[in-house]
């Protein structure tokens, strides 16, 4: 079926249904960033595959918004189709609500599927047409009359996340978030967030690429627990280690059935942001609703000793890895067949040898030259250049481990650089290291600790068009709230214990991309009567490439930063490396 | 009438108009921050007389809420009262709205004063309380009642503030107004903030000290507009350049009146954040409301070339007024009875001198010793330290010309400091040249911005307690938004023509403090590739106490900035000093 099939046969249905815009979003029924194929609706009906990114259609005109990231992808892939483009964040721009306000009639119908939609933002779109008397579909699902060869929902095996590399029974983290929730005034809690349900139960599963979720709810009760998952996906194993923690299993879909025994004698705590708005549709109708981020979504950002421990052993495991690779492309680099596919090959083959070793954490980017601009470039047999003795490489890969999750940004020099690459290169460098040695107030939030970073490119008249760095999970996903260090309003303080990336960068499109990225704990620094500081520790043991610096920009202080890293690399690395790759490591750290 | 006298009065009149707790808030019916005394219902209840507090009482408890600023004075001024007080922004601490959740029971009444709270505070109330059923009574004006001495409305005399001084007449304006007011969706709009009508009608008045306002609304409509305003405040000067600007007199007291003609046809654009919430009743019932920042206060806060023009003429005369004061406290420190009035004193006298003087822009700080660490400081008859030529002096002050609002501080070495004042000295100055030397993209907003002063604290394990810096008005607030330099979250971003203080310090209760503060103005700098880049002119002209700095402190670059600085101040000054002073300033000036 081609796109123009599929959206007159979407246009009969909203005739039958009496809807006159449709909106297809990006999501599944638990707000996750990255889908399983069953719920890629938005993907399958507009062609557009980025992950975030809404459709609505009229039986006058199809529109699709998707943020900065995506405008390049997505206007190739929509191109030959009628789509409207818009582009979030562009002011000229209408938004989404604005479009519905201006596109609909007093009374018109908007629909939507109510498990693919979060209850915020369906709220929002309802108060944005408030006063149009509009009325709001959320029970049509028209995605599912017409998409007829659409992949099976996933039935990945669930694993159990050991408890040695934990550090804490799902038991008593069960017990802990009661404890919050009940402190909210609520006496029960259902939690629809894949990663909050996995770290609360210490069971990781398979069902969307990269990221180790389970599609599932968890209802936590005063006394029990329950969660509701396809019981193919578990083993008596399992059972029992769910039954230890107090936790029943139902199916996944009894969810909503459950729900329709609350009584006015509930409160019950959920997270509208990440609560599908058809099953808050069900419960609000029974009980009393507390709407509170998850408890989850703070105790698991911050990291325990155990956790700690395990990560920093995980960190430097993942730069053995991240330098064999970098050794293979200087051995190999101008005399053998190497594409930015070939080092995404070698590197994850060096990976799985490592202890705990589960998956990536994401598609690698290996990208050459002008691939490298792209912000979330990703190597295709097709598009993959070969690699040449000159000029920049962006190499930006992560592995999932019981120990962690990991994410490394390292811009090589293959060989001879422009002055321009080797002034970004260490512009971006520069910046890096400002934010990994800046000390900073409790409360201080990633949007002010942004700037530290961000000042440096701004003295030299240039930005980048991304965050600095996002928070990370334990084997969890690569991008993990509350956190995040980006120019973005954001309430979360950097605490102890909590993981981020810093990974500022310069995009030249068309020519080259340099971006550079560690991995960040934040630990306490000093207390004193102005209040309580905190500092970073680097988890990241990856050298940066000194044939790309230019030595002059660098201050005595920057310089010393960079020495004392690059020792510590070599000395954390270099008992697991071969004589040859040792003394390579050996001369890429030796001071500057 | 002591404490307990008002409160038991007070408690009747809630009884007799069966309110269960009522909140006397501080602010009057234009959400000002400064009151005329007429409004200062919460002081004179509570004893507590700073700019920010509010008290609620029910028949049990009596407290009061204030932030930081206040936390030492409030608890002085109601020692001896059965006043609970809470500080916001503790987190331990309940917040007003969940105290009157927890002490109120289903169905009771909350009342307070409906011209002295402003809608959307209101609403917060009334939403936090949605699920016990309360009602609420914003007609009772219980202090009316019992506050028989209180003092009159004011009824100063209104003024012309010379187009010449503003490069735009009051019609063009209230035309700029009223074409953002229609692509809103609106045809009328009324404005309640007192700079706001000042700005519009280019009129100043002097109902509140410091701050050169009238209180009066302005409606706004398609044709005309009504300014609600106390006649005796004008003259026929006055009301034919209303006249001119297509603006019609109305009493003061008639706005509701008008209001309640208006219909549905009428689309009305307010602020609920600054309309009061007995206003706000009134319109809902009859018209249209959209809610909007005012778009004049984003106009008002983009200074024209002629405001600039003149800004940069007045920032240079108030330097001469400073460095004349400063001279004169070396001429006699040590030698002559001076106080921290005396220097006010002089500072004022100097500044009466210039040209376009008009009064105070606030109360001037002159704070020795461990006065200079109390952040609002007054200096009073009986409080007032005699200067020793030794230690620091902290001089914070600003005066209203009809050519700009100044605020300038400096600190001063009046002698001998300690290692641990001058480096507390050096740093904030670090700290200030940072910023003011900054270079920042367009969308930059203060959130960003106050990271580049405050990291040069954090890394030394220090921190103020206050933003970094504020917007200010055009002879109109010394503090006036949308923009400013905090860690607030604040969605304003910084653009050209917006004027903000720089004013990092470093506070030691009982010891000292530093304060160093320039006003600077949004400068376009480049635009490439990356996107519009904005820096920072500085208005102010005034030498920085060389004796108080640890040259090693400082790099190269922040030498030079330092030096040129100080070079520009004596080549903008000396023509306008005695011989005796400009040696004075040349010394003073002369490269570190």
């Amino acid at each position: 079926m081609d796109y123009f099939q599929k959206i007159k046969l979407i246009r009969e249905q909203m005739q039958l249904a009496g809807i006159d815009a449709y909106i297809v979003p990006s999501s599944d029924p638990h707000a996750s960033e990255y889908l399983p194929d069953y719920y890629k609706t938005r993907a399958w009906l507009s062609g557009f595959t980025g992950s975030a990114g809404t459709m609505v259609v009229t039986q006058d005109i199809a529109a699709l918004w998707t943020d900065g990231r995506y405008f390049i992808q997505a206007a190739k892939e929509i191109d030959g189709t009628d789509i409207v483009l818009y582009k979030l964040g562009e002011p000229l721009e209408p938004t989404l609500t604005a479009f519905l306000y201006e596109h609909l009639n007093e009374g018109d119908t908007v629909g939507f599927n109510g498990f693919q939609m979060m209850t915020k933002e369906a709220e929002n779109i309802s108060i944005a047409l408030i006063d149009k008397n509009i009325h709001i579909d959320y029970t049509s699902n028209l995605i599912d009359k017409i998409w007829l060869c659409r992949p099976y929902l996933p039935c990945e095996k669930i694993i159990i996340h050991d408890v040695k590399f934990v550090g804490e029974t799902s038991k008593d983290r069960i017990e802990r978030v009661r404890g919050a929730v009940k402190n909210l005034g609520a006496n029960c809690h259902l939690i629809s967030k894949l990663d909050d349900i996995a770290w609360l139960l210490n069971l990781r599963g398979n069902d969307i690429p990269n990221n180790p979720y389970f599609l599932s709810y968890l209802f936590i009760r005063e006394d029990d627990a329950i969660l509701y998952v396809d019981p193919l996906k578990l083993n008596n194993r399992i059972i029992d280690h769910l039954h230890q923690a107090g936790v029943k299993v139902k199916l996944y879909e009894d969810l909503l059935l459950d729900l329709e025994e609350l009584t006015c004698q509930h409160a019950i705590c959920i997270d509208k942001a990440a609560t599908p708005y058809h099953v808050y549709n069900v419960l609000k109708a029974k009980a009393k609703v507390i709407d509170r981020v998850n408890p989850t979504t703070l105790f698991k950002a911050i990291k325990n000793t155990t956790e700690i421990q395990h990560l920093k052993a995980c960190y430097r495991n993942d730069g053995v890895a991240m330098v064999k690779t970098l050794y293979w492309i200087h051995k190999h680099i101008g005399k053998t067949h190497i594409t930015e596919c070939t080092v995404d090959e070698i590197l994850t083959k060096h990976r799985k040898k490592l202890p705990h070793y589960y998956g990536k954490s994401f598609d690698t980017i290996a990208a050459y030259k002008d691939h490298g601009a792209i912000m979330h470039y990703k190597a295709t047999e097709e598009s993959a250049y070969v690699l040449e003795p000159k000029g920049l490489f962006l190499l930006d890969s992560g592995g999932q481990y019981h120990t962690g999750t990991t994410d490394v940004t390292r811009t090589l020099a293959l060989g001879p650089l422009t002055d321009q690459e080797k002034s970004d290169y260490t512009l971006t460098l520069k910046a890096m290291m400002a934010l990994s040695k800046t000390i900073f107030l409790e409360n201080a939030t990633g949007t002010h600790l942004d700037t530290v970073a961000r000042m440096h490119m701004w003295a030299h008249e240039m930005d980048y068009k991304s965050g600095t760095g996002h928070g990370i999970g334990y084997f969890l996903g690569v991008h993990e709230g509350p956190q995040r260090i980006s120019m973005h309003p954001s309430d979360a303080a950097l605490m102890p214990g909590m993981v981020v990336t810093n990974e500022p960068g310069v995009y030249r499109a068309g020519q080259h991309g340099v971006r550079l990225e560690n991995t960040l704990l934040v630990v306490p620094h000093t207390s004193n009567e102005f209040g309580h500081f905190f500092a970073f520790e680097t988890l990241t043991k990856c050298p940066f490439d000194c044939n790309a610096i230019v030595k002059d920009m660098l201050t005595t202080e920057e310089l010393l930063t960079l020495n004392t890293y690059h020792e510590s690399v070599y000395q954390a690395l270099h008992k697991d490396l071969t004589t040859d790759e040792q003394q390579w490591l050996r001369e890429k750290t030796m001071p500057l």
